[in-house]
């Protein structure tokens, strides 16, 4: 088995299932750092990529989805180029794989990360796939060496974040904003 | 004069100054897109630099002096290479200029912007420079057409921010901090 498959690092604790995919298919069609998600929906084939190329419009109904605002797709395409890393989830199919959850990070590589756009499409809540996605950006960012993780929170999902070990406003930290128009 | 030079733009309203640098040794010893800082303090000789490289040892010594923790060298040297922007803001010596104040950015380059690291050395505290520094880091992101800038406020520099006009926490975004170890 390639090492950098890491398939079982995402199962569930205390549901034993196996993969439902060959890791021969997850190279191929998602990338050599890819990994198969498995979630309590024993029916879902699933799988996090950080190499397969998004279609952007296809991301951009994705964040529409959530309930985001729209915004130029060629902003967009630059924006996801010069991140320092991007996730897809695939909702695997033989010959057209679509796109139910998203991350992104900016960041320098090794202080500091920022998660920005974290996004599972509202069908597929409540199988725990945001937790997912989180574990694996994580880890991703974990394998650069990177020491700190940031984000903003929305009021809705502060306290998703605070259940997976993110401590809010440590020391006291506010986020400020400034807007260029 | 080079149009990229913009040193009026960081006059101190209302107090009509002339530069004390010559556009030439500012060009040649700062960048092409270095500017003149001219403060309240009429014989402070200050510039601000997107290009000219930092010495790591002294830049690490700027930020102890605000009062932070020393990082590996070598780390630094490898954010600030992956850093969207970074700017110095050096008191003039014809030899060997002295950084006396400095902020990064990290980012996509398009949609978002955060930064981090801004210091002024606590010797020239009480001149405007932190104000005058930030509107520096904001107008070279404005001019790469960045829609959204956020930052992290320690609670000692919150109102800081907000009279510069930041918006804390909007919309109700909380920040959340993920460590490594």
């Amino acid at each position: 088995m390639n090492s950098r498959i890491r398939p079982m690092k995402f199962l569930v604790p205390g549901l034993k299932r196996k993969s439902l995919l060959p890791q021969e298919t997850i190279l191929e069609m998602y990338g050599r750092e890819a990994c198969e998600c498995l979630c309590k929906d024993e029916k879902l084939k699933l799988v996090f990529s950080k190499e397969r190329p998004f279609d952007l419009i296809e991301l951009e109904q994705l964040l529409e989805a959530v309930g985001w605002t729209r915004r130029p797709v060629r902003r967009v395409k630059r924006a996801l180029d010069n991140s320092l890393v991007t996730v897809g989830l695939w909702l695997h199919d033989p010959s057209f794989p679509r796109l139910i959850g998203f991350a992104r990070c900016t960041g320098d590589g090794i202080l500091e990360a920022t998660v920005w756009d974290v996004a599972v499409h509202p069908f597929y809540h409540g199988c725990g796939l945001g937790k997912k996605l989180m574990e694996y950006i994580l880890e991703v960012l974990r394998d650069m060496g990177i020491e700190r993780v940031t984000l903003f929170a929305d009021p809705g999902v502060v306290s998703f974040y605070e259940q997976q070990g993110w401590k809010l406003e440590p020391k006291g930290h506010r986020c400020a904003f400034w807007y260029a128009n």
